[in-house]
C-alpha cells in the first residue's frame, strides 16, 4: 500500500508498504482523503522519538485524517460505503476498566496512530472500528473533516473546563492547540477570550484570521496582568495553559479569580514550579486533559453550525506525491504556519 | 414620589405615593430610567394575587429596571453618582444559611420587588444595596439594561443546565422566558436549539426575529418527535420546559437522550403527571430553577459581546405618563408581544 | 444443564435445560454457588411479564449470583480457575455510544439475565465476560457475594446522590431496595438516615436488624414531617424514593431543604403527580437511577471493610433442590422476608 | 479583659487587655470555655509572622474556640443565653462577590481571629455574628466543640474531594491536619485510608489511637507505592496532600488511578516541582482548599453521630492560668502531641 513512511529519524519516503488489514465484523475500511500534519509527526521525523516512544522500525506517519468508506463489516449498522468520514486515531480496549468507567482515552493499552509501534494513516486506506468513525455532515468538507482531530482537543478542553455562560478565559500559547482551544472556548459560552504568546509573527497571523473574536496579547511587550484586569477585574474564570512553558504555573494565580479553574493542555518537558499557596488562597482547581473522548460528533456539529470556522486554520496545502516536501516545509517553518494539509 | 400603583385588582393609577427610603451605608439611590412589564405584573393587575401572594394594600408594580445612580452610601466602593445601572429585584438576608451556602435566591426571607407586601420600582427612584446593583457597559443601553432581569432567567437556566459544547436543546414554550432561554442556550455552547409552541402567531413572531438561529416548531401541526430525531437521533441533550403546560413531563423522556437533562422553568398551577420510569431507563436528571443568582454581570457581558441580541425583544414602547395604557395593552395582547417597555 | 425454569406464568420446574455456551477469548465460565431471589423473579413467576417484557418461551430465572471460576478464555488476564466471584447480570454492547460515554447500563441493547428473552443464572454454570466478573475478597463469603447485585443498587444510588459529608437522608420505603439504599447512604457519609414505610411488620424487622443505625418511622402512625424537622430543621439534604408509591412526589418538597436532591429509585406503574413549583422554590434536583454501573468492586470493598453488614439481609435459605418451594415461599411472604437465598 | 497576649515575637503574657466590643443586632457575646492551640498560634509566637502577616502590635492569640452565650443582639433568632456554642473564626464581608457566590472563605477582606491585625479568642469573651456561631449538640462536650475548627478542615477537604462510595484514599502527612483529613475521609465514604509520614514517633501515636481504622506507613522505611498497589492496584482514587513537603507533586501521579484526584491542603513555603505530564496522562484533577466554609454544622453532626471520634486528639490539657506554659510546651514538642487544649 502506498504510504508515507518514517524509515528512521530524519528520513521519510513515499513508498509501497506491506500492510494487510482485515475488515472485522464491527470495522469499516476507509480510503484516506486528507491528512493534516501534526507537531508530533514532525517531532518523530526530526528526533525519532517522543519521550519513551521510540521509532525502532519504519513507521507510517499521520493521525489527523478524513476519507470515504469503501468496505463495511457484517455488523456495521450506522455507516455505509460512500460515506465521508473522519476517524478518532486512538483505539482503546473497549473492555478495560477505564473504558467501562467512561474514560476510554485513559486506557493504558490504547493503540494510537503514528505512536510507535502503531502505524499512522498517511496511506491509501485504513481499517477502523465503526464506533470511532464519524460521518461528516453534508455542509462540511473532507478537508475540514481532517481538522476534527486537532480541533477536538480544543473542544474537549472546553468541555473539561465546564464553562459557565459568559465566562472570561485566558489562553496561554497561540500555537495550533492554543488557537483551537480559544475558538472552542468562545463557541462554548465564553464572552471574551484573551490569547497570549511571546511570538509576534504567530500573534499577527492569529490576529489577521481571528482578530475580530480574540484579544491577542504579546506578553513580552505588554503587561498581560493589566490587560486581564481591564477585562476581568477579579481575574479570569478560566486559564487554559497551552504553551508547555515552564514558568506559567509559578505565577498563574494572579490571573485567575477566586474559585477559578486552570486547564493544563501544554506538556512541559520537566516538572514545573507550581505556586500551591497562590492557588489555595483562591481555591483554584487544576484540571488536566489527555487527548479527548466522545468529541468528534460534537466538534463536527460545531463546524457544521458555524460556531467554529476551521477553514482558515489550513495555511498550506500539498498533494500526497509532494508529502516529503510538505514535511520538510512544516518542520522548517512555524510562526507563519498553522496547519499543513495533505490531500491523497 | 410619582409611582405606578396597583390600588386593587384591576385598578392601576399613576400618582404620588408616600415612600421614604434612607440610603444606608452600603446602598445607592437610583433614578429609574426604564422598566419592562412582566407577566407577573399583569397577573397581579388582573387577578390581585399570584398564589398565596395577595395584594391587600396599594402596591407599586414593576421589577425589571434600569436607571442612573443619584446618591451613594458611605461604604459604597464600586459605584458612583452618574453610573448607569440595572438592579436585581430580590434582596435576601445576606446572613441567612441559604445566602452563606451560595443560594441567596432561595432564602425564604428574600424581599422581591412587586411581590406583596414589597413595593416595585415603577417610580421615580429606589434605594438598593450596592451588591445587587450592576454597572451597564458603555455599549449597552439603559433600555437593554432593563431587559437584564428577564434575560437572566434564561442565562441562569443555561448555567444550571451545565451545557456541554455542541449540546442540542429543545425548549418547550416560545413565550418571553422560553425565548430568552433559547437564546441563552445558543450563546452558552449549544450547537442547535429547537423551540416548540402551539401558538402560530407567537412562533411567527419568534421566527421573524430569530429565525436564522432557532428551529421553530408548532407541535400541533408538526410531529415534534420527528423533528427532534432528525436533528438529534438519540434525543436532545437538554430539554428546557418553559411552558408550564401540564402534560410535558408525561412523555418528555421520548425527546431526551440517555443521560440527558430536563430543566424545569415553567410553573404549572397544579402537580403534573410525571413519567418516572421513562426518566429512569434513560437516567434523565431534572433540575429546577427559581429566578437566578449572580447572573447580572454575566448577562450584561453576553449582551455587550453580542452573544445575545436583546433589542428585538422590545416590541412595544410607552412613556411613564402612558403607563396605564401600556398595562392595558400588555394585558390584552400576547401572541404578537414580547416585551412592553416603559421609559421614565 | 440442570436449571430452574419458568415454563410459563405460575409454573416453575427444576430440570435439565438445553443450553450451550462457548467460552470466548474474553470470557470465563462460572459454576454457580448462590443465587438470591429478587422481586422481579417473583413477578415473572406470578404474572409472566414485567411491562413489555413478556415470557413467551421457557426461561431460566435468577440474576443475583456468585460462584467459582471453572474455565477461562485465552485473553483473560485478571481471573483464574478457582477464583470466587460475583457477576454483573447485564451485558452491554461495549461499542455502543452509551458504553463509550461511560453509561453502559443505559445501552438499549443490554442483555440482562432473566429478562426475556435472556436466560438467568439459576443453573449449574454460566459463561460471562471477564470485565463483568469480580473476584470476591477473602473475608467475604460466596453467600454475601450473591448479595452484591441488590446492594449495588443502593451503593449506586448513594453515588448518584453525590453525598456531602454529614448529609441527612430520608429513604421512602423499607423494602429490600430501600433498606440497602439506607445502609449505603450511611456508609457513604450520611450522618443520619431516616427510613419510612407504612408496614409495621416490615419496619419492625428492619428495626430489629439495623435499629441502632437507622431511624425507622411508620408514616401512617407518626407525623413524618415532624420527625424530619426534629432531625433536620430545614429538611433533609437527600430524599431517596424507594417505594414506587404514587403520591410521594406530590408533596416531597416539604421534606427537603433548599438546594436538596431527590433520587428516584422506585418504579411507579403510572405517571405520578409531581409538584413542580414546590421543587422550584427550593431548586430541588431530581436524579433517576437505572440499575447501576461500575459498582461491584465498590460494593465488595464496602462489605469487606465492614462499612455495610449484609449478612442479616438473608432471612431465609434454601437448597437448589428446594428452589420451587423457595419461590412459592418468597411469593407468598413479604413483610417478614428480606432476601431468600438459594445455594447450588 | 483577661487575655493571652502575644506582646511581640517570643513574648506572651496573660494580662488585662483593653478590648471593647458592642453586641450588634445580629451578634452574640460568648464567654469562652475552651481554646485549642494551633500551629499558626505557635508560629506567630516563635517567628512573629506568617508570610506577610506580621505582628506589629500586641495581639491576642487563638482561634479554635467554644463557649457559652451570655448576651444576644436584638435580631438574633436561633441562639439564646446559655447555649453552648463553637464559632467560625473568619468573619467575611457578607456582601462581597465571593460571599454572594457561595465562597465566603475566599473573600479577600475576611477578618480571621489571631491573624494580624485581628485579635484572637484566648480571652474571657468575644462578640461574634450569630450566623458564624453554632450550637453544640447535647452529646458533644465544650472541649470537643473547640476541636470543630481543625476538624472542619478535614471535613471540608473530604467534601471538596467529592468522595464516591468506597473510594480509597492516601493522605500524605500524619500531623493534626493530615489526621483529621484521614478521619473525615473515612467518615465520608472511603472504604480504606492510608496515612503516610516520615516520622516514626508521630506514626506510632496515630497508630495507637486510630490504628484499627487507618493504614499507617512510614515512607522512609517502607515502599509506599507497593503498599498503595497492594490495596489499590490501579492507584488510589484520592490523594490528600497534607504535609506541605516540597517533593510530593513531583511524583504523585504514580500513586493515583486514571481519573483520580489530588486535594492540596498542606502549604509549601515555595513553589514546588509539579509533574504536569504525569498528571495529564491520567487526567488527574488537583483541587485546592483554603480553610473551610459551611462546615461547622456538618462537623458537629459527625462528632455527635460518632462518625468521627475526636476526643483522642486532645493529648494535653492546661488551664488558662497556665497558658504561657502550655504555649512553651506546644512549641517545644511535636511528634508526641496532637492537640494542646486550654480551658478558661
Amino acid at each position: 500500500m502506498l504510504s508515507m513512511v518514517l524509515e528512521s529519524k530524519g528520513n521519510i519516503t513515499i513508498r509501497d508498504f506491506p500492510i494487510e488489514e482485515q475488515v472485522g465484523s464491527k470495522d469499516v475500511r476507509i480510503a484516506i482523503s486528507h491528512v493534516g500534519i501534526c507537531g508530533s509527526d514532525i517531532h518523530y521525523y526530526e528526533y525519532g522519538n517522543i519521550g519513551d516512544f521510540v521509532v525502532n522500525e519504519p513507521m507510517i506517519l499521520g493521525h489527523e485524517a478524513s476519507g470515504t468508506i469503501i468496505e463495511v463489516g457484517s455488523e456495521v449498522k450506522n455507516l455505509k460505503v460512500g460515506d465521508e468520514v473522519c476517524m478518532e486515531p486512538g483505539i482503546p480496549n473497549f473492555h478495560s476498566i477505564e473504558s467501562m468507567e467512561g474514560m476510554y482515552n485513559l486506557d493504558p493499552s490504547v493503540r494510537f496512530w503514528a505512536t510507535p509501534p502503531i502505524h499512522g494513516c498517511i496511506r491509501e486506506s485504513v481499517v477502523h472500528p465503526e464506533s470511532l468513525t464519524f460521518r461528516i455532515p453534508s455542509n462540511v468538507s473532507l478537508e475540514e473533516g481532517a481538522l476534527v482531530e486537532p480541533v477536538s482537543i480544543g473542544v474537549y478542553s472546553a468541555k473539561i473546563a465546564e464553562i459557565d455562560p459568559a465566562d472570561i478565559a485566558l489562553v496561554i500559547g497561540a500555537g495550533t492547540i492554543g488557537l483551537v482551544t480559544a475558538l472552542a472556548a468562545l463557541a462554548s459560552g465564553c464572552s471574551k477570550v484573551i490569547v497570549s504568546d511571546i511570538n509576534d509573527q504567530k500573534l499577527e497571523l492569529v490576529k489577521k484570521i481571528y482578530g475580530d473574536k480574540l484579544v491577542c496579547v504579546n506578553s513580552m511587550n505588554e503587561d498581560l496582568l493589566k490587560v486581564v484586569h481591564s477585562i476581568a477585574p477579579r481575574g479570569v474564570d478560566l486559564l487554559f495553559e497551552a504553551s508547555g512553558a515552564p514558568n506559567v504555573l509559578k505565577e498563574f494565580s494572579y490571573f485567575v479569580r477566586p474559585g477559578g479553574k486552570a486547564i493544563l493542555i501544554g506538556m512541559p518537558n520537566e516538572p514545573v514550579p507550581f505556586d500551591v499557596v497562590g492557588a489555595q488562597v483562591k481555591e483554584i482547581t487544576l484540571k488536566t486533559v489527555f487527548r479527548y473522548r466522545n468529541m468528534y460528533p460534537r466538534t463536527l456539529n460545531m463546524i457544521a453550525s458555524g460556531a467554529i470556522n476551521v477553514k482558515p486554520l489550513i495555511t498550506h496545502r500539498y498533494e500526497f506525491k509532494d508529502a516529503v516536501e510538505a514535511f520538510k516545509f512544516a518542520a522548517s517553518s512555524s510562526a507563519d504556519t498553522i496547519k499543513v494539509m495533505l490531500s491523497l
